[in-house]
């Protein structure tokens, strides 16, 4: 462990990303403060994993903020009118939120400028990113300069820096750092419709791509699947 | 009334900014649909003085977001334990709510996806400002870059715009445009620390602002005062 390196911000869903992003936090040195989001999702068992996750990974606190998305509608993942799909179609897909990580990353802003945090991680991915046009490096860049005129900090000169360590890996790579740096993705949920034990159906996409990630990193798929 | 101008979602917090930003949506044609949020603020008067204003003006829709800003504190907005000033400081004052615009803007860019709508109109003003980093018109054009790179409609090549008719106008203008336009300021409330009916303290920073607005409008102040 380094010395520190101030506070950040960790975005923690309790999937693997942003696990292993809370893992680079720490091991970075930062005194993290991981927040997660009950936006009325299909299933909570993510938001448990994301609990024990941070407590196993050494953070600082960890809160989870609540807030009406599913009120919005529009997507499959807080919509249940809308079936989640178990193969990829063209384009971006049903399972989208709208402008989820815009809405996620500006509360983060706002608890990094409360705590006057330097850092807030987002374990964002573009290369499996499922087409989201929020998971794209152009766009998290666009953010940052947002963010540099919308705070405190960054009227100060001290802009609150928004890190991606996880934007250009692939989920191979992801699953390799993680298990270097001892998560346990057990733990973590990826699944867009895991149960209430944050079980995985092994079929819609964010189950393939996690599934693949770990073939491809020669570790073995610890995951607890409920359809196999 | 004019044609339609489509659809726009609008930022409507209660307070008389808010209400002449919708009022001139209406007045432009646009099918306006109004968005609030509570986050804990101090008191509810101002949301349910956005209820009535949506119908009173015309809007085809109106919501309220719940979202637990205050649980990351840090404004004497939606901190009790922070005190409303009652004259101006310098720099950035502590009803500044951390990343508050950022925050709103992003859940307006949330509804204005989900409803396929062309427009975001926001109340926000820069003259009366009070100090505000995320009241300045490079903030806006930030948000605005950011929204085309973060949105499914910004990727087709049909960015949701952001429109922020008062930005540039005097508290008085804004007087005068919104009486033109029929808003019942008496309605309004703008008062940091208003009571549950939404009379008004007449002595913090809004309220100043506030009352100077209509002295300088040449408009008899409406107001309903608790303290005079």
């Amino acid at each position: 462990m380094s010395q520190t390196q101030g506070k950040a911000v960790v975005m923690l869903s309790g999937g693997m990303d942003s696990a292993t992003c809370l893992a680079i936090a720490v091991a970075e040195g930062c005194e993290t403060h991981a927040l997660s989001f009950n936006y009325q999702q299909r299933h909570q068992a993510e938001l448990s994993a994301a609990a024990e996750l941070a407590t196993q990974l050494g953070a600082a606190s960890h809160q989870t903020l609540n807030l009406d998305l599913g009120d919005l509608g529009g997507s499959a993942l807080t919509d249940r009118r809308i079936a989640v799909p178990e193969s990829p179609g063209e384009g971006i897909p049903v399972t989208y939120v709208p402008a989820r990580n815009t809405v996620f990353l500006s509360l983060a802003l706002a608890l990094a400028e409360v705590l006057d945090a330097e850092r807030i991680y987002a374990g964002v991915n573009a290369i499996d990113y499922s087409g989201y046009p929020d998971c794209r490096p152009e766009y998290l860049a666009a953010f940052q300069a947002m963010a540099n005129l919308a705070t405190k900090r960054g009227v100060e000169g001290r802009p609150i820096e928004i890190r991606a360590p996880l934007l250009r890996l692939s989920k191979a790579e992801i699953v390799r750092r993680g298990s270097e740096l001892g998560v346990d993705f057990s733990r973590t949920v990826s699944c867009y419709q895991a149960d209430a034990a944050g079980h995985a159906c092994g079929r819609c996409d964010a189950c393939r791509l996690r599934r693949q990630g770990f073939a491809d990193a020669g570790v073995p798929d610890p995951t607890h699947y409920f359809a196999q």
